[in-house]
């Protein structure tokens, strides 16, 4: 724990890595919660996004940080757990149309729920993640009514929720505070608060290159998580840390 | 697969090896639906529950049995993972009143999740889970409006559930038969479907005994579990074939 936390509030905070998840820490710590990291490692392709986590989670200070092992894998299903080839230079309209290949079947519910059992033992108030409706329209449970629909679970699913009704405590709030923004907006946000982009991972698929990028491995630039990160750099007018295979 | 399955409807079904969620996949199955178990390997202090679920499956010709590992003991919080000891011997009114210790934080929101997981990738269109909300009246998740609560999530959480709303496909329904039921009904409903009782284990705390019991475990008979279990054969009028330690 940070010294100096003890008197904050704590909220559990959904860390893959990535560009939003790291924004969305970087504001549960500006807006004076004592963070506490949580990363899954459930069986995606590369080590590569729960090293940035690691090294994202250290930067930002967070009170805690807690990798769960959960083998999403074992059921298959999807592209970001092996199952099929992670598309490359989509279309924007094709990245913006249906759900993708790489939709990993009801991982934000496993995730959410997991962050509502550690948000109960920690005596977290708050829970953060870092979907996002706009880029990610595709995703089922990155939309803003399942974020509601997931609240109202939470709310009746735990002993803190139930004492809350009860009038006692504060219960279990979800922020999603990326939800309606742009990836630019989501820059912007996190270029402010001082987040070093340089060392998020964001991409889907990505190329080893010993000495360079993340722990050696670089953003392949092809997949629609690249695109949306270099689209949204750009759309930004921020220039991209990023290091692209091409 | 069983033969002669393979034109039904597929239902994941929840089975910890306990009465309850035996008798659920015995009435899934009866209900003419390809069953598929779903065990969950959480950090619970006994495997003897396990290899129940183990036999039970076996009994019962569900179509698939996944074990699924998930060390819920990681985050620690209840009696169940082994932070707290097991109460024994409490009055029917203490086990009626407030949230036992045996709690596990948020356990079946995981569980539900993954089940969800599961029959998203197994395309079942079914999931079976036997909560009971007369003798568990102080676990939250076991409560009606809770499981409304996860049916709400689960249409707007998944690809199948997407499809659905679109009019594609069925999506997936959450069945809690047991939900309204007394103990002694449900063993008067899963001895009508020749539930075979002795291979279950409901203890919280069971106790080696070489050659008797499930796989040498029997029912310590004192736990809030064994409690309602042996309540419940007393009340339906049916001989306890439970082998209890005291």
């Amino acid at each position: 724990m940070a010294s100096g936390d003890s008197g904050k509030r704590k909220a559990v905070v959904l860390l893959s890595g990535g560009l939003d998840s790291a924004t969305c820490l970087a504001i549960a710590a500006n807006e004076g919660f004592q963070a506490h990291a949580l990363t899954f490692r459930y069986g995606q392709r590369h080590q590569a996004e729960i090293e940035a986590a690691r090294t994202i989670a250290g930067i930002y200070a967070a009170a805690g940080h807690d990798f769960f092992d959960i083998d999403l894998a074992q059921f298959g299903g999807s592209a970001l757990t092996g199952d099929v080839a992670v598309p490359k230079d989509r279309s924007e309209a094709d990245i913006a149309d249906g759900i993708p290949v790489t939709y990993v079947p009801a991982r934000n519910t496993v995730f959410l729920s997991l962050a509502l059992a550690r948000a109960e033992t920690l005596a977290a108030t708050e829970i953060f993640i870092g979907v996002n409706a706009l880029d990610y329209s595709g995703y089922p449970d990155c939309r803003p009514e399942y974020i509601k629909a997931f609240q109202t679970l939470a709310n009746l699913a735990t002993k803190t929720g139930v004492e809350a009704a009860g009038g006692e405590g504060e219960g279990i709030t979800l922020h999603a505070p990326l939800q309606d923004m742009t990836k630019a907006e989501i820059i912007r946000k996190g270029t402010g608060l001082g987040v070093d982009y340089s060392r998020t991972m964001s991409c889907y698929d990505p190329v080893l290159a010993p000495g360079q990028g993340n722990d050696g491995f670089v953003h392949c630039g092809h997949c629609d998580a690249c695109q949306l990160r270099r689209k949204g750099f750009a759309e930004a007018g921020i220039d991209d840390p990023t290091v692209y295979a091409g």
